[in-house]
């Protein structure tokens, strides 16, 4: 009997993972602050140990995975709230092995990596994150990963690189571009030249549960293996929105921490979890902005 | 004013601690598992984040020393146990910060260093510990200091190397000597050619008390400044005990992964912080073999 707690389930990623995790045969227990379709729901505030220790050893669960974190956009990645994330996730470690849990996956981030190279590869590029997310991020990983080594546990580590879809908050990249052609306003953005790796969201969320369903360990890039320039993006974006016209590049700078190239590579999701993405860059685009069209009254 | 709460404050370290403290001005608050004279004392299990939490605030102080932390002899380089203090000491910082706390001091561990080196300075040898111990002392490391300078907190974090002296645990080098030579007992050891910093637990508890009064931020060695041999330091124990015939030099295998040379650079302690150690090796090891005299009923 496969049964998971899903943390976060009610987030951006988290509520793309219900349904993959359902079809994969998992019993799926989920924390968050809505309902959802197919899972078991409970409210719980993961900042109180007790509470979520409490849970935890009610649902007994032989899965754990781990998306919740505080990602406020524009305060995330330097807020304190991230060291009550990181106690909040260790707490959940514990609760979760001590009830007799034997497969853990938490999300981390690209922002792990020492972002002064171009390729970033599971177990050979370093870490060296610049940020305080980054760095709680990190250390997460490897307390959750030296610990579960130490005891046996099966640990895997999902490193997120950068993300699109329905659902997304505002005040990210590719929100701000559909609300802005949406609206039919200037969308000024940077020269574009960056290279990222965007993945779907309703990918990202597959490969996490393929993830979980695997006894893959340690630190995984989940990313799509195909990057691109920033500008590719966001045309894209606007084409699909019917406004090619509005982004504007090039009328604000690249900002000078803003590496040049992110890209991701993704040899261990492949090979190692057998996960292949299936959105194409312009499908997802559309149903992202098909998805905003939806959302028309509080554009 | 000047209030301090010291965790584990009934520890090894904490009990030298509140002299020197109420030497220095402050009003001691204390935390541990027994009275200590001079301070005003709290049980609290730091664990329990809420209690911890309302304790803080209750007091308010404006300095904490967190001393307190997993070391039972031979579990605590290993223990699952680690995570809940990196946990806890973050639920502290945060809870003394969000009461309007200025300045942190922690008691680090020389095991959060890379060990290839032999000569450890602060900012310049590599933290890649080799423990879950030294990396969880790690990571609750980069997380404070990194929160404190984006919050303007002052933050020390004290890095410990060797000790000795009064009231140590059994099962450790100087104690297990101690007790050998008082019982008359052989006392099997290494060639003892390993080259170590060992300060008397006072000087460690002063100079923890001279970095909590000052604003030297980061790290700081906590160490005498005057490596030696091993072999010096169990010759001296065993004829403050009067039998130095029985150590067995050679006896037991140095162990593969037992630096050859731990070294404290001590500059930062000697000229930032502006303490120096009192205690000759002589004096302190024969305190300390004074003490367990006291304690032949135990032996």
């Amino acid at each position: 009997m496969k049964r998971v707690l899903v943390t976060g389930a009610t987030g951006f990623i988290g509520r793309h993972v219900i349904a993959p995790l359902v079809q994969r045969g998992f019993e799926v227990h989920a924390v968050g602050q809505t309902d959802l379709a197919d899972c078991v729901m409970h409210r719980c505030d993961l900042l109180d140990h007790a509470a979520t220790t409490q849970l935890v050893r009610g649902i007994s669960p032989s899965h754990l995975l781990h998306l919740a974190w505080y990602v406020k956009p524009g305060r995330y990645w330097t807020a304190t709230e991230n060291l009550d994330w990181v106690a909040a996730s260790l707490n959940l470690y514990r609760s979760f092995t001590q009830a007799g849990g034997h497969r853990f996956v938490g999300a981390g981030t690209c922002a792990e990596y020492d972002w002064r190279f171009s390729k970033l590869k599971e177990g050979d590029t370093p870490y060296r994150p610049d940020t305080l997310y980054g760095m709680a991020k990190d250390t997460t990983r490897r307390l959750l990963d030296t610990s579960a080594r130490l005891e046996g546990v099966s640990f895997g580590w999902g490193h997120v690189f950068f993300l699109y879809g329905p659902g997304e908050a505002r005040a990210r990249l590719v929100s701000d571009v559909v609300i802005g052609c949406l609206r039919g306003e200037p969308v000024p953005t940077t020269a574009g030249t960056q290279i990222r790796d965007f993945m779907h969201v309703q990918d990202i969320a597959s490969a996490f549960a393929a993830l979980l369903d695997s006894d893959v360990r340690g630190a995984v890039n989940i990313a799509s293996g195909e990057p691109q320039p920033l500008r590719t993006l966001i045309t894209a974006v606007a084409e699909a929105a019917g406004r090619p016209d509005l982004p504007h590049f090039g009328a604000r700078p690249i900002a000078a921490n803003d590496p040049p190239c992110l890209a991701a590579d993704v040899t261990r999701l492949r090979d190692e979890v057998g996960f292949r993405p299936v959105y194409r860059l312009e499908d997802g685009v559309a149903a992202t902005v098909d998805w905003w069209r939806g959302q028309t009254p509080t554009l």
